[in-house]
């Protein structure tokens, strides 16, 4: 296992306690919700989302427990995303991370409403003063992660990409599209750590010049493992968007340029963070193994 | 028209337009999801939350910016809970406020992502600055509304409701389930107030008791409403408690003692007021319209 391979299995266990943490189920009536929420939120993923926020905050040396903290109420809302998206309305998904998905272990109702407890959780979580002494950082983490997640965000690119089936999209507009659906969310995990270390405006502008070159190639890889993976590799069903005939990165450009693209915006989101010195070498390695991933 | 009905409808009026402003919107790509979340959200409702956060507000002086955005969010949140609590998977409801539920109105999974995003939105509305200047205030706000809200609040109840007409549950569990499922938004609209206002602890106390039994109160007679009440005058399906064999204050208690329970809480409520002067007679009277309702 390399030094990034290590960083990012230990940033998981530590991430993996403040989950266990917010998400404590106790034995009460509602604690099937609870439990429909711990099975979507812990023990699987990459946590790429967390360690983002870990390594950015790395940067302007935050407090590690608020870091963390970010770091969890941000995998919140990504499990939240999944477990939604995956129900028979949406993208009718029945293996996630190599487990059935949250709506097959328990039901459709109980999915619905876990995804909502999650969100609502995330926001709690950044609210509390334990995620940072300072309210002007608190108010704005919550102001960015929603406005990250919103309409205009992860769940408007969720829309856009529910009618992607059904009419041709061109480069652009897929490129909009996944900017929204996966980019803003990894946007808002790289400058976080800006705003808990109240970076200056230099620092932020090249994160979000990193998180947004990164998102893309991120997606790219995705559309390729659809394409190219296994499900045991991905523990996710493949060949998805095919089937259902959805245009994506790789329908147009064909693997070959696909994954040349993403290799391209892997330099370009490495080259964002000339500003900062070898501490930031975890978030230029991540660039690359986000193109190299085979999960 | 009564004092109170002129003074709901006004304050219903102001919050529409705060609602409107939130929910602008333009020709993009997730235009659907933007008409979606206003079909939910605007031009319906008693607004009930919203004008008790805004008589809660008028106690401790608050201005009526905070006041009404305070309100919107939370009309956001109980929105957004109507649209979910509509699903096929959950209730299967065709008609809310006299008009095709959302699902129907668009598709499943346009009105997921419709209560998703409207979610979210209610946060961001809170963490924005023009909310309160005091950013204390701000994080008070995304926290309270956070836990109301959440796992161990409004969605909780949900759950358990959800699981109540598989068993048989008492009086008591039907107590608690109610307290979590209306009662914990309801309380939190009548605190919002005094965390806008920075109000002493037995201010607040007072709110909390008055919300207590004002929430228990409005669900004995939605209950009611169910048994008694005709879809003419409700604008949702009649008659579902008894179809789905589910216990509730009504059928346990009888309607008859039922309306007198509902009355008694009323009373009780009014008397947590005493504290406050003539400014709260809103308060008062609000807890008897919500006995006497038709809808």
């Amino acid at each position: 296992m390399d030094a990034l391979q290590q960083a990012m299995a230990s940033a998981a266990v530590d991430v993996e306690t403040v989950l266990q943490q917010v998400l404590v189920s106790e034995d009460e009536p509602e604690r099937r919700l609870l439990d429909s929420m711990r099975y979507a939120a812990l023990g699987g993923g990459k946590r790429l989302r967390p360690f983002l926020v870990l390594e950015s905050a790395r940067q302007f040396n935050v407090s590690r427990k608020s870091a963390l903290r970010t770091a969890a109420a941000v995998e919140l809302v990504h499990c939240y995303s999944l477990v939604h998206d995956d129900l028979p309305a949406m993208d009718d998904d029945d293996l996630r991370r190599g487990k059935p998905t949250v709506h097959k272990a328990f039901d459709e109702a109980t999915a619905i409403l876990a995804g909502d407890a999650l969100l609502t959780l995330a926001f709690q979580v950044l609210a509390n003063d334990a995620t940072h002494s300072n309210p002007d950082v608190r108010c704005e983490l919550v102001l960015e992660l929603a406005r990250a997640g919103g309409a205009h965000g992860m769940v408007g690119g969720q829309m856009i990409d529910l009618a992607a089936a059904e009419r041709d999209m061109d480069i652009g507009e897929i490129t909009r599209l996944q900017r929204l659906k996966t980019g803003a969310l990894i946007a808002f995990s790289c400058e976080a750590g800006a705003i808990l270390g109240r970076a200056a405006e230099p620092a932020r502008e090249a994160l979000r010049g990193f998180a947004h070159d990164l998102g893309l190639a991120f997606q790219i890889v995705d559309d390729l493992l659809d394409v190219e993976g296994s499900t045991e590799e991905t523990g996710k069903a493949v060949g998805k968007d095919a089937a259902h005939g959805k245009a994506t990165f790789v329908s147009i450009l064909g693997p070959e340029r696909a994954r040349a693209q993403a290799r391209m915006l892997a330099d370009q989101a490495v080259s964002h963070l000339a500003i900062f010195d070898e501490k930031a070498d975890f978030l230029r390695d991540v660039a690359r193994f986000v193109v190299e991933r085979r999960n």
